[in-house]
């Protein structure tokens, strides 16, 4: 059995979701941040970057969402979740999941965690004043050129959906105007009609504006 | 035959040379940031996100540096890049590009685009001081915990190796102490013997320090 370290409100749903998706056998566990657990030697011999998500399998411990991601899609075949033979189309799985952990996360993380990139009060404001204009421009591609609809890759769900949906849950606290995106705002309600994301998100307690 | 655009000293020097190891056929062009080229209309019209590398395959234009190593390393199976396999090997493949490009490269980039996520010049500043320590600690982490040596997966060379030997040129001038990286610097040593990575590395003009 897998076991799944998270925290509320973080990217490790993505992994939580597709880990439902597929039908796995694991268990979660709550990695309190409130008590600031993840920099506790408990969890940073778990995962030694001090943060979440961090799946612990049979052979190893692995973390990174797009890692995590494939790997449950290619662990658990059956379930489809990405084209798995098809290099282009696997890549172009990859691009967008690669797109939303190197920029996207990123332009968000300034809001709240400036502190990573600058020890300066003043320019840890001038970082969240910031958020709104580049989590906006990053959501506008989204909008207009990654997203085919009704799934991030069209007709298929892959492990691409539970990635945006996840990142997406935080837009509004971002100061994204939500009537700009509307087909990210329709993926987001299709992505809650799901059995598997109702699941993960009932389980972690994280709530979705 | 693919085409790959390029700028001396980025990222996309992995990329560059992964095709040589595939034994690929491409043509490499390049995209003049000096003249901001990056921003033109042309370039826009082959990556909306104004960045390189950007891959133009048969199928399609491929971006984000793990996307494209993995597919390289997919669609010339012959070549042995990646142990394709294996989800949990390739999970580990993956989560260490994950890790480059969402962490180190991000670090990396706060010395000299700090205009993506603050206005401010002065938190542009203080960005910059930063760096240092930020990209010192995330080379501490490759040196001790990740890279098995000789190659970043232990005997096997892999599509972490051209990225971690990228992002690596930069740590001189990210202000890393390199006697501390003794593991890193080897990497970069047997790299450089490589004949995929001199011809790539030639070609872009790239300076190594």
């Amino acid at each position: 059995m897998f076991r799944l370290y998270y925290a509320p409100g973080t990217c490790a749903l993505a992994t939580h979701i597709a880990l439902e998706e597929a039908g796995a056998a694991y268990e979660s566990v709550l990695v309190d941040f409130g008590s600031q657990r993840q920099r506790s030697p408990e969890y940073l011999a778990v995962n030694p970057k001090g943060r979440v998500p961090a799946l612990v399998t049979e052979t190893g411990t692995l973390t990174e969402t797009p890692a995590l991601l494939c790997f449950v899609a290619q662990r658990f075949p059956e379930a489809g979740l990405a084209p798995l033979a098809d290099p282009f189309a696997l890549a172009q799985v990859q691009e967008f999941n690669s797109y939303l952990c190197s920029t996207v996360h990123v332009a968000h993380a300034h809001g709240r965690r400036g502190a990573r990139w600058a020890d300066d009060a003043d320019a840890i404001e001038a970082m969240k004043r910031k958020v709104p204009a580049t989590v906006t421009e990053c959501f506008a591609l989204i909008e207009n050129k990654l997203l085919r609809g009704p799934w991030v890759m069209g007709e298929r769900y892959t492990i691409c959906d539970p990635y945006l949906f996840t990142i997406g849950t935080w837009i509004e606290g971002d100061g994204v105007d939500t009537s700009k995106v509307p087909g990210v705002m329709r993926h987001r309600a299709r992505m809650l009609a799901r059995p598997a994301v109702q699941k993960a998100v009932a389980a972690e307690g994280t709530q979705i504006p």
